[in-house]
C-alpha cells in the first residue's frame, strides 16, 4: 500500500491545521483543497500547499481519501453536520472530542489523529519528536492512521477517546497554563523595566530538570517551603493586580498542599 | 588583586548552598568552613569542599574574607543576631530580603549575591549561563562582588534590593508555579496510567517558544478561546479534586482576562 497515494482535504486553516498541512506536503502527500470560513485564511494556507482553497462547504471536493478536521472544538459539529458528503475516511485532531462523534452524523469511517504540541503559526517546528495518538473505528483505518502518523514522527501510540480526554486536561496544565505563568513573570518584570531574558536560563531549566526528577521532587521555592514572611511580601507586591493576587495565593496553597500528601 | 585569595565561609548548606559552593571550589576558591544548623548537613557539603563543618556559630572562623549567608529567608535574622563576629563582608543570596537587612545587626561591609536559577542537590548544573545579580554597600565591594559572579558567569548584573524583589516574584511565577503545573500534569497522566513523559516534547517546546514570541503571543488552548464547552468538560473530569479544579477556573478565567487586555 503505498500510502501517499491519499489525497487529503484539509478542513480548517489554524494553528494545528497549517503545521499538519506543510509537514504532510513536506513528505510528500497531495493536500487537494483547503477549506477555512473565511477565503482569507483559506488561500493563505492553500496556497503554501499548492491545494484549492474554499470557504463554502458545498464545494468539497469528494473524490479525496482522508479528510482531516482540524477546526475549534464547538465549530466542529456544524461542519460535520453541513459536509454533503459521507464517503473517505474522517479525522478530527482534537484533544477532548470523542471518535463517536463522527457515528452521531452518519459517518461510516472515522479516527482521531491527535498530535500532542503547541502550535503557533508563526513558528516553525518539526514533527519528528511530537507524539501522535491515533484512534479510529476499525482496525484497518487505526492501522492507516497509525502508518501516516509514523511517517511524520517517530512516536505514535493507539489511545481510546476515554483516555485522551486526560491527556489533553494534562497538556492545558502543562503548556497552556505554564505559558500563562510565564506571561504574569514577563508582565512582572515588564513594569520595573526588567529584562524579561533574565528569566530563560531559569525557564528552560525548569523545563529540563523534570527529565531527571519528579516534578514533586523538583518543587523549590517559598510555597514549599512554606515560608509564610516571604509568601506575605510577594502578597503586597501584587495588591493591585487582582487576578496576579489570587493566583499567586492558590498556587502557593496548592503546593504546600501537594508537597505534604 | 588576586580574587582567589579571598577565603571563604559558607553558612547554610542547602540546595543554594551546595551549588554555589562547590562551584567557588571548582573556580579554584578556598571554602574554609561550612555552617548547618545540624551537623550531618554541614559534614555532606563541608567533605565534597574540603571544608570544616560546623553547627555552633560560636565557632565560625573570624579570619575569612567572604561570609556568604545561604539559608532559608526566615532562619537569616536569627543568624546574623547570633555571628560572633562583624569583620569580613557578609552576603546573602536571597531574592527578597534587602540588603539593608545587615545594617540593622550592626555589619560594616555588606552584599548580596543572587544567583537566579532552580537548584536541586540531586541535580548538576553549570553556573556559566546563571545571570548573577549583585549589590553592595560599597561601590569597592559591589565591584569585588561583580568580579567574583563573573568568575563562575557570563551574565552579571547589578540590582538595587528594590528592583531584586520583583525579580524573585516573577521567578516564583516563571519556576515554582510552573513546576507545579507540571506536578499537576503528571498527577492526571498517572492516575489514568499514562506515562508523563508524553508531555516532554510539548513542555520543552512551550519553554522554548518564548525565545521567539512574547508568552502572551504564544497562548493556546481552550482558555484563550474562550472554549466553554472543553474548559466545563475539563472542570467536570476535576470533580473530585478541589485544588486542581480551582487552579483550573481561576487561571482560564485569568488567561482569557489577560488575552482582552
Amino acid at each position: 500500500m503505498n500510502l501517499l497515494k491519499n489525497k487529503i482535504v484539509l478542513l480548517g486553516a489554524g494553528n494545528v491545521a497549517s503545521h499538519l498541512g506543510i509537514t504532510l506536503k513536506e513528505k510528500g502527500f497531495s493536500i487537494v483543497q483547503v477549506y477555512s470560513q473565511t477565503l482569507e485564511s483559506a488561500k493563505e494556507l492553500g496556497e503554501k500547499l499548492n491545494a484549492e482553497s474554499i470557504n463554502d462547504l458545498s464545494w468539497v471536493n469528494t473524490m479525496a481519501d482522508i479528510y482531516i478536521l482540524s477546526i475549534k472544538d464547538n465549530a466542529l459539529p456544524e461542519i460535520l453536520e453541513k459536509l454533503p458528503l459521507k464517503e473517505g475516511l474522517f479525522v478530527h485532531t482534537a484533544g477532548s472530542i470523542p471518535l463517536e462523534i463522527f457515528k452521531e452524523y452518519g459517518f461510516s469511517r472515522y479516527g482521531v489523529f491527535y498530535p500532542l504540541q503547541t502550535f503557533s503559526k508563526e513558528k516553525n517546528i518539526s514533527f519528528s519528536n511530537i507524539p501522535i495518538f491515533v484512534e479510529a473505528n476499525t482496525n484497518d483505518d487505526e492501522l492507516l492512521l497509525e502508518q501516516l502518523a509514523f511517517m511524520l514522527s517517530g512516536k505514535v501510540f493507539r489511545l481510546s477517546s476515554e483516555k485522551r480526554k486526560y491527556l489533553h486536561l494534562a497538556a492545558v496544565f502543562a503548556c497552556n497554563f505554564v505559558n500563562h505563568m510565564y506571561a504574569n513573570a514577563a508582565d512582572i518584570l515588564e513594569k520595573e523595566g526588567l529584562a524579561a531574558e533574565y528569566l530563560s536560563p531559569l525557564i528552560e531549566e525548569t523545563a529540563l530538570k523534570i527529565r531527571d526528577m519528579h516534578p514533586k521532587d523538583a518543587q523549590t521555592g517559598p510555597a514549599v517551603r512554606y515560608d509564610t514572611n516571604v509568601i506575605n511580601k510577594h502578597l503586597e507586591l501584587l495588591n493591585n493586580d487582582f487576578y496576579k493576587r489570587s493566583l499567586y495565593k492558590l498556587i502557593s496553597e496548592s503546593i504546600n498542599k501537594t508537597s505534604q500528601e
